[in-house]
């Protein structure tokens, strides 16, 4: 059983640099905080070393035993954390896709992770960000996936490549927009689909707009105003992989 | 025109207790940061004064210029706000209901705020909260509903006795719940609904579910988890006011 003491420790340096995102790029490294999360992290295989400091109730063979002191300089709660797994991006088998998601400049964390758990609890197939979302292995994206991300393909990169090959796959793409669209309800639920949501103030790129193949507007009465994840929940719901 | 400069004068102390939720509930006042917002508030008649520190945009009569300083003390963000309202509560006059939504402690602020906003765009006419629900004048909150707190009644007080009051109405009242429940869809739209949210881990307490007259279920395909507010989306979009 590994023991670590010193604050002043290179893996423990090595390990608080993943609360930085470019140190999670550079090394495609993680922290997952609590429980629950490092459960479901355990279950997709994504675990590397799971750092303790009172008991050990994972039966993984990669633990250290660190001090409340290095918990604290590693967690994102100033009063540190009970486990923390450092974790590698899981992989995922290819298969027969249906039903998408596209994210153009989702920039709120807590809505990310949102999306992530809807696009999970309805069967989605993928997701693909912008470069300008939200880090997904930020902690608040993590914690809000509720570990939906060990369990969905979450890719990042340019969202016009990305439609260019979906349509090419006989994808229809469907972007939400206020203006020049058609009701949601009228869409029909036949066909492969990937859905772009927008960025929470200014919605979808006027250049992913231009390659969608329908827009469409979820129907408000007056104040009309959604949160991207509500927006995606309502969309997804409609659009569910029925069993 | 009135100018504040001092960080000790009675008023900035008044104001900057309204922070507290303990002072907005003994003075039913609030604060609210935020051109848009502001304007929200103007058009529903609930500001009061109007504090600025730069230029005064808003055609008001009760506009307090303050200092920088005054701005940081009084904002939740550190480096201040250009302008700071000081609110009371709106007044709606009664009016035939038919969508109601009630929260079971939803605690957090970002839920309870984004839940107001989507009742609005899908015009429901009333929610109510139970007593260990977020404050609805938190200042996360009042960023989350985008402005809607100022176009929709928002109740406190015990679910149970309103859910007795709107049985006597007619209320059908609609539980969401994972277990002994049918699928959303079987809901027939015809009727007075008064749809209930639990709290974001525990879901709707026993005696509350219990004086449901249904429980509804989301279809979900494995991974069963949605966010409340997400949930809140797909009940109050499929049950929206249509023109």
């Amino acid at each position: 059983m590994e023991t670590i003491n010193s604050l002043q420790n290179k893996k423990v340096k090595e390990w608080a640099s993943l609360q930085q995102k470019k140190y999670r790029d550079r090394t495609g490294r993680y922290l997952v905080e609590g429980k629950h999360l490092i459960e479901e992290a355990l279950g997709a295989g994504c675990v590397e070393t799971i750092l303790y400091c009172a008991d050990q109730p994972f039966a993984f063979q990669h633990t250290v035993c660190v001090t409340e002191a290095i918990m604290r300089k590693l967690s994102v709660n100033p009063s540190g954390a009970k486990y923390i797994a450092v974790c590698h991006t899981p992989v995922f088998l290819p298969k027969e896709e249906n039903r998408v998601i596209l994210l153009d400049g989702v920039q709120d964390p807590g809505n990310l992770g949102t999306i992530v758990r809807t696009a999970v609890s309805f069967g989605f197939d993928r997701i693909c960000c912008s470069n300008e979302c939200a880090d997904l292995y930020n902690e608040k994206t993590i914690r809000s996936t509720q570990g939906a991300l060990f369990r969905i393909p979450v890719e990042r990169g340019s969202l016009e490549e990305t439609i260019r090959n979906l349509k090419a796959d006989g994808f229809t793409v469907v972007g939400t927009a206020l203006r020049d669209s058609v009701a949601f309800s009228d869409l029909p639920e036949d066909g492969r689909y990937a859905f772009v949501l927008g960025n929470e103030g200014n919605g979808i790129t006027e250049p992913v707009l231009e390659l969608c193949d329908r827009k469409v507007r979820i129907e408000m009465d007056g104040f009309e105003s959604l949160n991207v994840a509500v927006a995606g929940g309502i969309v997804m719901y409609r659009f569910r992989r029925k069993a």
